[in-house]
C-alpha cells in the first residue's frame, strides 16, 4: 500500500502538485512512521544508499515554487552515498540518532528536534548512526539542478569519532 | 533564556547563517516544544496574529538559499492574519489540531503528520483549533518578496464549519 502511495507520487508529479496546492494532504491510516512525525513511504531501490532507506516524497518542486520536500527514514547503520545539492539542502530531525559529515569535516550527531542548512555543491553524507534509526525531512531546492551522487561511505569513514 | 535565542535569531540573520551552514543546531536543555518536535521559542509580540503564538527560527534566507524555515507554535485558538507569500510557503504539522483556509474555500483540518503547499500569492490564514494548540513548521520562500499581512480573521470565519 504505502509503495503504492509513493511510486504514484514519484511517477506522476503533476497529480502530487494538483493535490497538495492548497490541500491538506492526509497521510494514509497506518503509515505513521513511529520513528517521526510523518510517513515513512517505500523503501529506496536505487544505489544512492547504503542499507536500508525509506522515502515519502511529501511536496514536488514546480514551476513556481521549486523546492522538493520528502520524508526519509533511515534504518540503523543505513545512510546516503556522498553527495552535493546544486540548490542546497534543509535537514530537520523528526526521529532517533543520526549522523551529518561534510567532506573534510568531522560527522555531526543529530538528534530529534536539530536541523541542518547543507550549503550548495558542498559534498556530504548523512544516515542513521549504527544502532538507531533516523528521520529527517529534508528540503531541496531544485531550481539550479539535480542532486549529484558520488562514492559510498566506506565503513571507516562511517564509523570514525562522533562529535 | 528562550528570548534571547530567538530573538538573537531575529536581530542577527548573518550569524544565523554562520551557525547553520554545515553545522548541527542543537535546541537548548529544555526548550523542546511538548506540542511539536521543534522548540517553541519567543512569543511573537506583533499585531499579525490574534491569540498567543510562538515563533522559533530555524533557518535564515541567505543569497544562495532564499527558504527561511521557523517553527510556529500557536495556542488553542490562535490564528494568523489573513496573509499571502509571493514565493509560496509549505506547511509542516509536528503536532496538535490546527487549521488552514484559503479566501473563497472552506477550511481545513490539520493534523500531525499532515502538510501543505501554500500557492504563491493566494490570501489564506493558519492555527490552532479552538480546542488544541497546533504546531507547525512553516518553509517560505523569500526571493520573491515579504509576506503581505492582510486583515484579521472574524471570529465568525474561525469558528466556521470544517472539513
Amino acid at each position: 500500500m504505502m509503495f503504492k502511495i509513493a511510486f504514484s507520487f514519484l511517477m506522476t508529479p503533476c497529480l502530487c502538485i494538483g493535490i497538495c496546492h492548497g490541500q491538506s494532504k492526509k497521510p494514509a491510516a497506518g503509515s505513521q512512521n513511529s520513528e517521526g512525525v510523518f510517513p515513512k513511504g517505500a523503501k529506496i531501490t536505487n544505489s544512492n544508499f547504503t542499507g536500508t532507506v525509506y522515502l515519502y516524497p511529501m511536496i514536488a518542486a514546480d514551476s513556481i515554487n521549486a523546492t522538493d520536500v520528502g520524508n526519509v527514514t533511515f534504518e540503523a547503520g543505513a545512510r546516503s552515498r556522498w553527495h552535493l545539492h546544486p540548490g542546497g539542502q534543509i535537514l530537520l530531525v523528526t526521529g532517533g540518532k543520526g549522523y551529518y559529515q561534510e567532506k573534510g569535516q568531522r560527522k555531526v550527531i543529530l538528534r530529534k528536534g536539530d536541523y541542518i542548512k547543507c550549503p550548495p555543491n558542498v559534498a556530504h553524507w548523512h544516515g542513521a548512526s549504527a544502532d538507531s534509526a533516523f528521520s529527517q525531512v529534508a528540503v531541496t531546492g531544485r531550481e539550479k539542478g539535480p542532486t549529484v551522487w558520488l562514492e559510498a561511505v566506506e565503513d571507516t569513514v562511517y564509523l570514525a569519532g562522533e562529535r
